[in-house]
């Protein structure tokens, strides 16, 4: 039996201040060094030491990352990050503010946006202040004008069956530091959840999510590590 | 042209103790953390940005990494560790005060220790508390008892030319955070200095230093960031 272990990143600049972030690159509030802090310390204290790291290419999931490990004691684990656990990208919603989006274009379109699987927000414009096509970071990637939530399943789904599903076939301990959106693509796969429940799915910040492996096949549902 | 990056570790807690670390895993100091966000600020604002990473299996090389890559924005990059970078294995006197062991053994022979090319300390005793060969994140790895600078040097320089030369050669900004004997191994190699003289050699925590490449061959002398 291996373990996936998924945590969403700690509470961000932009979590706090209420804006769509997407892929804009926001770092950890001091709350949400305390969460990954916390996460790293119920790792250890329940005895769940990851052997192999994976994180996205943002700050907020690889600072999250490095706390939680640190907590266990297991900075030292090889580590790999990779666009394709980003968070989903909001497209032109980007940068704004959450309640003055829904005075400008009514609760409902949010909520369309927010919340439905399939119906991406408007695309970023070119030479907007987040356009982020030429970030060295992105090299080589085509870095998307926005994203719905299939879209983002589309993309993370191939890296978990290609690069991260084979370390859980060999028996490791997997952490997944990510973003709310790239982590719905996960557990929407392992636990089989329709598309419509999907985008109502809430992944708390910083608490560590379980899953037991046999093989590369999930064994049973996921469960929250604190309560184990 | 490319650029190599070497930068020893800040400050840590044996460090400011006084005691022989070696592979002995202890973590920065306040000070240490405070001299790694310096050197990620001086990377910044030289505008040295790495594209890959490598460091040892230690905290306090991985944390100063972490903290310099985070101060120059590049905390995204991929980041290799490997054992072969570590410390230089201090044997029997790991864990000890220094000046206890002057008195204990002779200011002389302490002296031949520390600064013996070839002359390596004591075995570490089976069953010390200090023995890391359980230790999970070596496992796979037959782990020195001991090490002379020369010993170090016979691990270190094989990884440098199978993983990390390959690195510059492609054209990399590579960034090497490491130790005061792994780092004078490198630096014996890049500038042909010889065995005599390269036990004398300071390496200053927390202080970047720069070699130019073309391709795969050292053009010039190192220098200090600071300096450049």
């Amino acid at each position: 039996m291996s373990k996936l272990v998924l945590v969403r990143h700690g509470q961000s600049e932009w979590n706090l201040a209420n804006r769509f972030t997407g892929w804009w690159d926001v770092d950890l509030t001091a709350q949400g060094e305390a969460e990954a802090r916390a996460a790293g310390d119920l790792l250890a204290e329940k005895g769940v030491l990851p052997t192999v790291a994976f994180t996205s290419l943002q700050t907020r999931a690889i600072r999250t990352l490095h706390f939680a490990l640190e907590g266990c004691g297991r900075l030292w684990i090889p580590e790999t990050k990779d666009w394709r656990l980003n968070e989903r990208h909001y497209g032109g919603l980007t940068g704004l503010d959450k309640q003055q989006t829904r005075e400008r274009h009514g609760d409902e379109q949010v909520h369309i946006w927010r919340r439905s699987f399939d119906v991406p927000p408007p695309e970023l414009e070119p030479g907007s202040e987040f356009d982020l096509s030429t970030d060295p970071r992105y090299a080589g990637i085509d870095v998307p004008r926005t994203e719905s939530l299939k879209l983002t399943i589309e993309r993370v789904l191939p890296y978990w069956e290609e690069t991260i599903l084979p370390q859980l076939g060999k028996g490791e301990t997997v952490i997944i530091s990510a973003h709310g959106n790239s982590l719905r693509a996960l557990v929407k796969h392992l636990s089989g959840i329709s598309d419509e429940e999907i985008t109502g799915l809430e992944i708390p910040t910083g608490q560590p999510i379980v899953y037991e492996f046999d093989g590369t096949q999930v064994a049973g549902e996921r469960y929250y590590l604190k309560d184990a």
